[in-house]
Order: C-alpha cells, then structure tokens, then sequence
C-alpha cells in the first residue's frame, strides 16, 4: 500500500466525436457525455463537473451533464450546446478533447471577499478574466455578485473592477478631441431620452457613438427600445462608418464585446433582480471608457421608487461615480432629476419608441416631461462640449427639437444604422381601471415595472404598458388608468393576474 | 392604442408529450422544449426561463433550454431531466402542462438579506419551502448562501433556518427517553471517529441512530467512508430495524430526507467550497432534530488550517450550537480537540475506514491518535447518556475497544446494514518523497483534503491520501512523505500536478 511505482506520463484518452445539439444555455457552456464513456470513466467525471473542453487549438469550460443509454450519442460522441460549439467554432465530428478543468485560483478571492475582505487589483483582474473566458458556474458568478452587494465595493475596488472589465474587451478609438456619451442609472419606466438626447448632440455638430445596452432588470433598455425603430446590432465598422457619417448612433453595446465580462454579470443581476453601486459604475463607466468617450453626462433619476430614493444618496452615488470616471480621464457630469413618477407614456420597447418618435417629430400630444428632459440632458452635453454657453444649453436643445433639425439627424442616423422602421403593435390591450374616483397620489415604479415584465417586456417588443394618467390627477372611478400590452394571451393574463394582487401600482385617493 | 376589449378568460395551450432523456443534471430540474413549439410561442418562453411544468397532479420548477430543428423533439415533445422525469414520475408520452412559473416573493426576502435587513421567520420558512420544493435556480441559492456567508446570520435567524429545515423534512421518533448522537463540524482530515463512537456507545447499551453526511467540501464524509465498509443507503424501515436490533446504526442521512432543504445547499456550498456559521448550525442540528436525538455530543477540532482556527471562534461556535440545540430541548456538548494534523493514516474513504477497522480489530499499527480521540468522544456520550460516572467515560470507552465488545457491535451493527464488506483498493498509487532532510514542522489540512479530492476523493472511494509521517517527526530526504492514492491515471495526474505546484502541503525544517 505504500511506495507505489506508477510512472509520471499519462496517455491522454482518445478524443470524442462532437455533436451540435442546436440547444440554447445563454452564456453558460455546457455539454452532454454518456456516463459509461471511456473519458467519463477514465477521467472520473461526474454530472456537473466543470471540464476543459478542447479542440482544434481553442478551449472552453462547461459544465457536464451525463446521460444514459444511446439514444442521444453514440458511446464516442459529446453534444455540446450552442454556446461551447460557437466558442469552438466546431464542425460536425470534429474531435474534441476532455479533461478536468483546472483549478480556479480567483475563486479564493471571491471567498476573501465573501468573507470580509477587500480585493486588490490583481484579484479582482483574474475574477474578471476567469468570467469574461466563461470559466465561472452560475453559482461562482451569483456568489461574487451578491458578495458585492452585501459588502459593497469601496472606491479602489471600483476602480479596479472598471480597469479589468475595460481589460477583457475591445476598445474604440476616435479622432475626435471630444466624444460625448450619456447615461441614465435608470429604474425610472418609460425614461427613454437617449435617441432624442443622441440626435440634438449630433445635430450639433459633436461626436456622440452611443452603445446602450438592453433591459438588465427593467422592461426595456434603450436598445431594446430603438430596435424597434433601426437595427441596433452593429459591428465596430458599422459602427464607425455610422459616426462618421452623421456624428453620432445609438447601437447596442453588447454586439461591441466593449465589456463582455459585464455582458456576464448583467444576465446574473437580472436573474437575481439586484442591483449594486461598485457593479452598476464599473458596468456604467468600462462601457463609456472602452466605446472611447471623454466625456459623459449622466442622469440619476431621484425618487421613492426609483432606483436611487433620496437626494443624499444620489449624490453620494453621483461622487463615487465621478471619482472613478476621473481616474480613467474621463470627465463625468451627473445630474439628478425628478423619479416620482414614470416619464413620457409607454413602458415596454415600442411604446417607448413611440413617445420618441413624438416628441422629435413635434407630434401634438407628445409627452412635455421627456421632450423637457432630454433637452436638460442634451443642452448639459452641449454645454460641457463647448457648443454653446454655459446656461444656454437646454434652450439651444429645445430650438433643435422645435425647427426639426434633431429629427432630420434621427432619420439620417436609423437610415445610416440600416433603415427607419415603425415600431409593432400588440395583439392583446386591456385596461386597468380604477375602481374609484379621486386624485392619483402615488404611483409604484418598480410595481409598473413589473407589471411590464410581466406581460412580456422586454423580449416580446410590443409588450408593456401605457398611462393614461399621471400624480396629482384627478380621475374618475371606471376611468382607464393604465393598458396593458402583451404579444400573447398567455403573458396578458400573468400581467393581470398580478395587477389584481397588487392593489398598490397606482394609489388613488377620495377626495371630497 | 388605448381602451381594449380583450376577453380575461384565457385557453390552456394543448399539453406537450414528456421524452425521457435519462440525462443527469442534480438537483436542479431542467426541461427543453424547441424553439418554436406554441407552449413557447403562446407563453413568450425564452431560454433559461423558469418555468412550471406539471402532469397527473405533480409539479415542479424547471429551467427551460430551447432547442432548434427536429433531431431531438417532435414540435409537441417535451425533454425531461432525471430529476424532473422523478418528481413529476411520469411515464413516456404523458401528456406534460408548461407555463411561466410563479413569482417568487420569497427571493423579496433574500435580496432585502443581501441590503443588510435581517430575516424574520416568516421570511425563513418561505425560504426554505422554496428551495426544499427545487423553485430555486442555482443563482438565486448561491445568492441567499452567500448573503448569510457575507452578513452571518445572527442566533434567531438560526433558530429560524433550523426549525424552517426541520419542518420541510421527515421526521423520526423513538421510544427511548435518552437518543445519543455525535457529530463533526469537520475540517481535519481522516478524522473518522464516528463509526468507532457507535460501535462503543451501543456496545454500552445506549440506543444512537446515526445519520451522517456525504462530504460537503472535504475527501470524505462519515457516509462515504463508511460506505466502504456495509451499506449506508438505508431507507427509514431498515434504518428502524437496525436500530430496533444492535441499538446503532451508521446511515446516510440524505436517503432519508431528513432535510431535504439541506442536502440542496449542501451541493451549492460545495462547489462555492463555503462554509458559514449559521448554515453549518442549522444543517447540523435540523438533522439532529429530525432523527428524534435528544443528546449530542460535538466534536470541534481547533488548529491553523482546520475549519476552525482558533480556540476563542471554537468556543464561540460552541455556544451558538448549544444555544440553538437549546430551542429545540436538545442537550449539545462541544469537545474541543486538537486539530493541527490529520487523524490516522488515511485520508479518502476507503484509506479512512481501513484505519477504523484497525482501531476496531486493535490491531498492531492501529493509528493511536484515532483511538483516543475516539474514545474521548464515547466516553462523554457514556457520561452524559448516565452510563457511566462522571470522568469514567474514556477508560470505559477504551476498554470496550480492548476487550472487542465494540469490535463485536460493530460486525453486528454492518451485518444488519446488509452485511460488512472490504474497503477497495487504489489501482494507481504514487509516492510523495521529502526534498530534504529534517524535521516536519508544518502540515496543511487544507492543502491534504485539496489533493486528496483532485485523485478523486469522495466519488472515487479507493482514493485518497495516506499519511507516512506526522508533525515533528524527523525524516531523512528521499523518505515518503506520503503515498496519492487514485483510482485513475487521469485523476492521479491532476493530483501530481497539484502537489508540484503547492510545495507547501508538508513543510520539512533543516535540523543542525
């Protein structure tokens, strides 16, 4: 039992068939082998174990799941799932090798962190490559996101954290002195300012590359809003030959790989439904600093359901995040406006798109409080830009919308981008009524939100919901609300089976 | 756009016919559907959605993957995992319901844990109830394991988790006043004193029903090494029978479901390889609880790379568990033993139970410091249990190992489990040889239990380490440190690659 005397070289086992599965896991790689296998037995590999799959000189880590018996595969065959077989860039039948995957070393330090202590920059570098490679299980990445939640980044580690997701990406880089950018932290439904802000900047004559990203825990992300309007899925030389063209687009960022390892975190927080400050700057600011902006304004919508709920914390949040925008030269200008309430009509994708489209085209009836807005974040941009005088900005911004020169450069950018569209309708609307008469004297934002998601937001385009009324209101009882859309029967009656348990979405009180 | 007229009685889409796959996934239920089957149409299903599968009156949770083409599905078909096709017990073809599964207001309470608020045992229960029925995704449990890592639970919420945990399993009684259990908070490995403990406490005429676990994080669980010896899968009858006839038994206690919500954290803190206080406290004691143990005693072994350091923290746990075990009129007494090196020689299950049989047998070489350690925790289940008189406990312990009356009870007790067997043996073993001359200053339990599970430890039982030396002994260069033990050669490369790398597993000081 003792001296044994083994030699040190170990045939490595023959490699397997590979089999495309056309099976979708998001960002999760995974692949299915026979338990009775020669590299299952050989290797000692269970289900779930994490394996080093190879091929061709590319690699990836997956999670295995082992099957029975041969009606999938063939005893010298793998199925791999969409995403291992794209990393690959397999063909059918190509060999693919399969070994234990190698010991994660940063997963010690997400275990540091979990347990109290702060990260250095090297950590958290190898956390962010071992993620953006997609070596992190569901569980790794949900344990080092919700460690940052309950023990908060501090100012360093979020420098850190933006550094290496900058890192993990590509980078664009423009002639340009200045490259204006903006941002809003969100949670506020229906606050869709971005085309309209992109179109005034550009119509201004200043370089504005807009990369958005989609819905993380809200019913629509701007690039989920504007793909209903022009395609949004671009290319870097799309991109560019975009901006060049016309000053400015607004693309989606993650088509960019700008960030993938956010990219990554992002699906995770929307699972979880958690939103952290270290997370939200460096997920905010590596986008800005890798799409190449000098200079970013940055809206922080303030309110009891808003996702920032008091003026103390966003403008705490408002100095960590120019803090850490300053270690990278990038100058950021936040500006905190009004959360009580949802902004402009529609929540979903296309019912945003369609208070946009209103409000650049002058439309009768648009809605003033996002016509007023994006103007306070544009004429910020042109101010900070040097375009106009400081003061100037938002009446130079409202000039623009009121003579039509922003909306000549949103048609000229959705044209250059691939072509305007119009946005879909939904097949299923039903109203929410009130069931009595008074004055509207609070409205749930998240609660809202939700009612969206529910009924489809963001994937299903058309779905969500559009206010009829608005705080302060006076209605009267059977007066409509608030319609939801939904693209199938099914989501509709999710949507309102939640609408009747929560009686609190829209808060209507008797007056006398 | 605005007033609908849509009708609020929605149809049930036509049920899908449930495939078999055979296809192991854990504890996590997965179901794939294609792409373009009209559950997912009608519903708006994406992938990684969660859904609510049910046929024939069951239910349960499942994570969707969508698949595309008709290779594996007919467009009415309906995959199943091993563990969705269990719980649901369907046969081929069942017809199988799909919708968007319900909101989940118990992950409310989890992401207000992760902001810092603590848990009341309303938001335990419903906690617990979720994962126990497998309603929750590998992200949402790693996120409620870590926030309780992050921010530790304080001593009600334990006795909150513990009772919640208790309530969602089975629950054993028996007919004696006094029922005896011993535990292991674990760390050290080898320290496989739980069969011996038995064997003397029943041998002395105390009735101790023995549920013990898999490893979570170490080589082997007292199930595991146990496993080697007689069978351990026991259902309740038999585990009744057992104990009915010899007064003991050594069972798994996952077979039993004692508290089926642990066995699934169990998992997910294994592949976190995170232990926290209140989680190991709650899973300790509701499985305690549920055996109907009135007694335990704990043994909590304290040294730099045990799991726990040092001796002010092992005290500090001992007043945590016993004021938990407490609530539920259960009389906890913590041991503290010396936790500086492994226990016996062996290290892996097969390794751990040769040195348990030695120790039985009395055998010449019986590693000694398992013996007393062993002793040491019967001897106070004999005082406590009133069989012997206070600081008599030990030397009675030791005599019934002597004279093989526990010996005796043990063949009895492995008889009636389904007879004794022989451990196996390691088919590649390979020897770890000291660089240099000196004295053993230093052993690191951590980076032992490290490399005994890269050769395979627990799920290869044959694997494992076994020990040559121990601290403070002197040693010539070229001696055996210790021997890998590896039932592949793959596993026993991966193990001899670590050992290369960490060279600090043993650490040998020059003597002058």
């Amino acid at each position: 039992m003792n001296q044994g005397d083994t030699s040190t070289e170990f045939p490595t086992p023959p490699p397997l068939r590979a089999k495309r599965l056309r099976l979708h896991t998001q960002h999760q790689p995974v692949v299915i082998m026979r338990t009775d296998c020669h590299v299952c037995r050989s290797e000692g590999l269970a289900s779930r174990s994490q394996v080093l799959v190879s091929s061709g000189g590319r690699e990836v880590q997956a999670t295995l799941f082992q099957i029975e018996g041969d009606d999938l595969l063939a005893i010298d065959q793998i199925a791999l799932t969409e995403t291992a077989w794209q990393i690959l860039r397999l063909e059918e039948d190509a060999a693919v090798a399969v070994t234990h995957a190698p010991t994660l070393e940063s997963l010690a330090s997400v275990r540091r962190k979990i347990y109290g202590n702060r990260l250095d920059s090297h950590a958290v570098e190898s956390i962010v490559k071992d993620v953006a490679a997609r070596r992190y299980t569901d569980v790794h990445l949900a344990a080092f996101l919700t460690a940052s939640a309950a023990l908060p980044l501090d100012e360093q580690e979020t420098v850190d954290l933006t550094g290496a997701m900058v890192e993990v990406g590509e980078r664009l880089r423009w002639d340009s002195p200045i490259v204006m950018d903006k941002h809003c932290i969100g949670g506020l439904p229906g606050n869709r300012t971005t085309p309209i802000v992109v179109a005034i900047v550009a119509a201004h004559g200043l370089v504005i590359p807009k990369t958005s990203s989609r819905a993380i825990t809200s019913p629509a992300g701007t690039a989920d809003a504007m793909e209903t309007l022009a395609p949004v899925d671009l290319d870097i030389s799309t991109l560019r030959r975009v901006v060049e063209a016309e000053g400015g687009c607004i693309a989606w960022g993650g088509a960019m790989h700008l960030s993938p390892a956010d990219d990554i975190f992002i699906r995770i927080e929307r699972e979880l439904d958690v939103d952290t400050e270290g997370q939200l700057i460096a997920s905010v600011l590596s986008k800005k600093i890798a799409a190449g902006s000098t200079h970013v304004v940055i809206d922080i919508p303030v309110g009891p359901t808003a996702k920032v709920r008091s003026e103390a914390s966003a403008r705490h949040f408002a100095e960590r995040i120019s803090a850490v925008a300053s270690h990278f030269g990038l100058l950021a200008t936040c500006l905190l406006t009004d959360g009580s309430q949802p902004v402009g009509r529609g929540i979903g994708p296309a019912l945003e798109a369609l208070d946009v489209l209103a409000v650049l085209q002058d439309a009768p009836g648009a809605p003033d409080d996002l016509r007023r807005r994006a103007a306070t974040l544009a004429g910020a941009a042109l101010e900070i830009g040097g375009k106009v005088a400081s003061g100037e900005g938002t009446t130079a911004a409202l000039a623009s919308l009121a003579n039509g020169r922003a909306w000549q450069k949103f048609q000229a950018i959705c044209e250059a981008q691939g072509g305007l569209r119009n946005p879909p309708n939904a097949s299923n609307v039903h109203p929410l009524i009130s069931p009595r008469a008074g004055r509207i004297v609070h409205i749930n934002n998240r609660k809202l939100g939700r009612l969206a998601k529910l009924a489809g937001a963001p994937e299903a385009k058309a779905a969500g919901v559009f206010m009829n009324v608005s705080l302060g209101q006076e209605i009267d009882k059977g007066q409509v609300m608030l319609d939801i859309h939904a693209e199938t029967s099914g989501e509709l009656a999710y949507a309102l089976e939640y609408a009747q348990r929560s009686q609190d979405i829209i808060e209507v009180e008797f007056s006398s």
